[in-house]
C-alpha cells in the first residue's frame, strides 16, 4: 500500500501520529487490533494521519491474544484511556465502560464504542458530555453490526422526515425464526442446534426474550425522531411464544414470522417495541434469511430503504468500528464535532398498549352456525373493523378421533373449525379487550394463536 | 416544530443563517426549495443554524415555479453564487455548472450537486480545488437517487476493503427488464409503454445504453477503490440487445436479467463496467423489482451489504440533496472538511478485455452426434472452461415445419438442438475469441445469445 497522498484532507508533512486505546479484546477486539496492527498505511493515508495502538485494556493480561504482542495488554484501563487521543470501547456492559468513556471525554478524546446497553440506558449522559467538550463518539457497530444504519439515519436522512423503522436486528433469532420456517422445527429443537453450532449462547434469553433488539430499537427510534428514547420505553417480546404451528400458519396466509425492532410516528408522538410479527411475503424484509439482519425505514420524501448486511461476528462488527474510528480521526485532526446527538423534536414516546397496528388472530371454535356472527359482533363492539375471515373445519383434534371410533357416548363430539382473522389498523388497547372478549364466548374453544401484522 | 435545543453542535444563542443558493429548478430543485422554504425550523434544528434560500437560478425567469416565490428567480448565476454560503447544484451538464461550482469553491462556499455526469468527467477537478480551499463538496444525490450509498461507502467503510460492488443504478432499465420477465414483452414494446407512463425519457439513450449507468460506475468505483476512474474508463454495453427469449432462458436457467454497475478489484486492479447480467434468482439483487435501485457491496470484513430504495424522482433525490446541505452546513459551522476525496491507492483501471467473469453461451446447432465434443474441444482450446451444459432439442424452426408439411426435397431438413453453456470465470478476450470461434464451427448454426453471470 501506498504513503499519504496529496489528496488526503491535512498537509502531507509528517503529522504526529494519533494514539489509540482499545478497551477489551474479544472477538471484535480482536480483530480491531489486527486491523490497526497490519494495515497501518490503509488507515494513515484514509485518515491523513498515522493510528498508533498504545495499549489494550483486558482483565487477565496473562491471556494471550491472537496477533496481539503481550506488551500491548494492560489491565490498567484508566491509564491507558489517559494516554490516548481516540478511545475504542468494546467491553459491553454498563461499568467500568460508562465510567472509562466519561474519562475519555473528558481528557478530550474522541470515542467509538460498540456498546449497544450502555447507549441505550445511559446515552444522553455520553452525548452531553461529548457535546460540552467538543469531542465526537460514534457508535455504528452498537446496531446491526457491519450495516451502515446509524450515520445514513442521522447523516444522510438529516433533511427528511423518517416515518417508520422496521429492523431485523438480531441474528440468532431471525436464524431461529428462519430453521422453523424451512425445516418446521421447534422453537426449542432449533435453540439447542443454535447452540451446539455456536450461533447461540448459552444463555439465549438476550436473544430470544428480544432484550437485545430493545436496545438497539431504542437506538435507532433516538436517531429517526431526534428524540430520546430509552432502554425502559420499549415494549418488549421475545420470540419464546411463536410455535412451528404459528410459522405454518403465516406461510400458508402469505407471511414469514420475524421478530422486529419498530420504531413508529404516529399523530401522538413515537411508539417503539420488539415483537414477533408476520410479514407479507413480497415485503423486502421477508426475504432476509439466516443470521442476516437488515433495517427498512420509511421516510416521507425518501420512500422506502432498507440496509442489508452481517449484523453480528468479529470481522463484520470490526469493519463497522474501524469505520468509525477514521471518521473520528478525522474530525479529531479538523477539531472535533461533538455528538451529533439531535434531541430537538422530543416527541412523547407513547406507551405500549397505545400503539396501533393490524393483527392475525387464530380461533378453534365450535363449527355450527352462527359463530363467525357471534365472534364478529365481539370485533364490532370493540371499535376493531376485520379485514379478512378464513374458515377451515378443523381436523378433528386426536381425542376426539379416538372418541369418534371408540365406544360410548362420546360419539356425538362437534366438529370444529379454525378462524383466522385478520384486523385493520387497531389499538394495542382494543385488541387485548378484544381477545379477552372473544376468550369468553361459548363457542370459542381456544385463542390460538395473536400476531401483530407488519410493514403492510 | 421546536426550536434549536441545547444539543444541536453549536451555541444556542442567535446564530447568523447560512445563505443557500439553489442553481437549476427542475423536479428537483423544486423540491428542494419547498423544503428549504416550508420547513425552516426543523432544518435549522439539525444544523445548528437556520438555512436561508437566498435564489433560485434559473434560465427562464418568467416562468414559474410551483412554490417559489417569483423575486427568489434569477438568471444571475453567478451573481447568485457570490452571495451564497452553500451552493446547491442541480443544473445537471457539464456547463454552466463546472464554472458555478468551480466559483462557490473559490468564494469559500460549501457544494451539493446531484450532477453525475460532470463528477464522472470532472470530479479531480472539483475535489482538488475544494481541498485546496478546504470546503466541502458532496454528492450523495449523484449516485442512486435516494439511496445513502455515496456515504456509507466512503465512510463506514473506511476501515474495511471493498472487493466488489454490483449496483443497479438505473431504474428505466430495471422497470423494462422487470416487465419483459413478467410480461413476456419485447424491449421495444416495455420502452414505449415506458415513454407513455413517463418513467422513460423521449431520447431513452442515457437510460437504456447505459451512459446514465456507466457515469454512476465511475463515481462508485473512485469511493470503493481509493482510485480516480473516470467516464471513459468504463467499459459500458446497455439493454439493447437483450430479448424476450433471453429473459426467459434466464428464467429457465434459475437467474434474472439485470443491467448492471460493476466496479471489482481484481489482483491486477479495478475493473469497472457496466451490462446485462444474469443474476442468481437467489440473490438480493434479483429480488429488486420495478423501478428500484439497489448497491450489493462485498467487503473483506463487513461481508455482503446491500442498500436498496428509490433510485430517481423528485421527492426522493431531494431527500439525498437535503441530507447533504445539513452535513455541509454543519461542516461549514465547525469548519469545512474538504473533498473527502481519497485516490491514495491509485490503482490501475483495467480495459475492458481484461475482466474476468462467467458466462452463459446460448447457441443453436444441427442434433447429431459429436457436436457437443466439437463445441467443448473449442472452450478448451481457449481455455475456457465449462461449468453446466444444459442441451435442448429445439421444435423445429417454422420455416423447417413448412417444409417438412409441404412437398418437396426439403423434409431432409435436419433436426436442431439448443445448447447452453455457462462457464468458469474467464476473461472477456479469451470468450471473444471463443465465441468466434464457435460460430465458425460447421454444425453451429447461430450463436443465440452472449450473458455474463454476475453475483455468484
Amino acid at each position: 500500500m501506498s504513503a499519504p497522498a496529496a489528496s488526503a484532507p491535512v498537509p502531507s508533512d509528517a503529522v504526529r501520529p494519533l494514539r489509540v486505546a482499545l478497551l477489551g479484546c474479544g472477538v471484535v477486539g480482536t480483530e480491531v487490533a489486527r486491523v490497526l496492527l497490519d494495515h497501518p498505511d490503509d488507515l494513515a493515508a484514509r485518515t491523513g494521519a498515522p493510528l498508533e495502538l498504545v495499549g489494550v485494556a483486558v482483565r487477565d493480561v496473562t491471556r494471550p491474544r491472537a496477533g496481539v504482542p503481550a506488551e500491548l495488554l494492560t489491565d490498567d484501563a484508566e491509564s491507558l484511556v489517559d494516554r490516548a487521543d481516540l478511545v475504542v470501547e468494546l467491553m459491553g456492559g454498563i461499568e467500568p465502560a460508562r465510567s472509562l468513556i466519561l474519562r475519555a471525554i473528558a481528557n478530550g478524546a474522541g470515542v467509538v464504542t460498540a456498546n449497544k446497553a450502555l447507549l441505550a440506558e445511559q446515552g444522553p449522559l455520553l452525548f452531553e458530555a461529548a457535546d460540552a467538550a467538543g469531542v465526537d463518539i460514534a457508535f455504528e457497530a452498537a446496531v446491526a453490526g457491519a450495516i451502515p444504519i446509524v450515520r445514513p439515519v442521522r447523516e444522510s436522512l438529516a433533511g427528511d422526515h423518517v416515518t417508520r423503522v422496521l429492523g431485523i436486528v438480531n441474528g440468532t433469532t431471525n436464524y431461529v425464526l428462519d430453521e422453523m420456517a424451512t425445516k418446521g422445527l421447534d422453537l426449542d429443537d432449533v435453540v439447542r442446534q443454535a447452540q451446539e453450532l455456536g450461533y447461540a449462547e448459552a444463555d439465549p434469553t438476550a436473544d430470544v426474550d428480544g432484550f437485545d433488539a430493545a436496545a438497539k430499537a431504542a437506538i435507532l427510534a433516538s436517531l429517526a425522531f431526534h428524540t430520546r428514547v430509552s432502554l425502559d420505553q420499549v415494549a418488549r417480546e421475545g420470540i419464546r411464544s411463536v410455535t412451528a404451528d404459528d410459522v405454518e400458519w403465516a406461510r400458508r396466509t402469505g407471511h414469514v414470522v420475524k421478530l422486529l425492532a419498530i420504531a413508529e410516528r404516529t399523530a401522538e408522538g413515537v411508539s417503539v417495541r420488539v415483537h414477533p410479527a408476520l410479514v407479507p411475503a413480497e415485503h423486502p424484509l421477508a426475504a432476509v434469511r439466516g443470521a442476516f439482519n437488515a433495517v427498512f425505514v420509511e421516510a416521507a420524501a425518501a420512500g422506502p430503504l432498507m440496509f442489508y448486511g452481517q449484523g453480528a461476528g468479529g470481522r463484520p462488527t470490526a469493519s463497522a468500528v474501524l469505520g468509525d474510528l477514521v471518521s473520528v480521526a478525522r474530525d479529531r485532526l479538523t477539531g472535533g464535532k461533538g455528538s451529533y446527538e439531535s434531541a430537538y423534536a422530543s416527541l412523547p414516546v407513547l406507551p405500549a398498549d397505545a400503539a396501533v397496528t393490524r393483527y392475525q388472530v387464530r380461533l378453534r371454535v365450535d363449527d355450527h352456525t352462527g359463530v363467525l356472527a357471534q365472534v364478529a359482533g365481539v370485533l364490532a363492539d370493540h371499535g376493531v373493523s376485520i379485514d379478512t375471515v378464513r374458515q377451515t373445519v378443523a381436523h378433528p383434534p386426536a381425542h376426539v378421533a379416538e372418541a369418534v371410533h371408540g365406544a360410548g357416548p362420546e360419539t356425538t363430539a362437534e366438529p370444529v373449525a379454525d378462524l383466522v382473522l385478520t384486523t385493520h389498523a387497531a389499538r394495542e388497547a382494543s385488541l387485548a379487550a378484544t381477545v379477552a372478549a372473544l376468550a369468553g364466548l361459548e363457542p370459542v374453544q381456544r385463542i390460538t394463536s395473536v400476531l401483530r401484522v407488519e410493514g403492510v
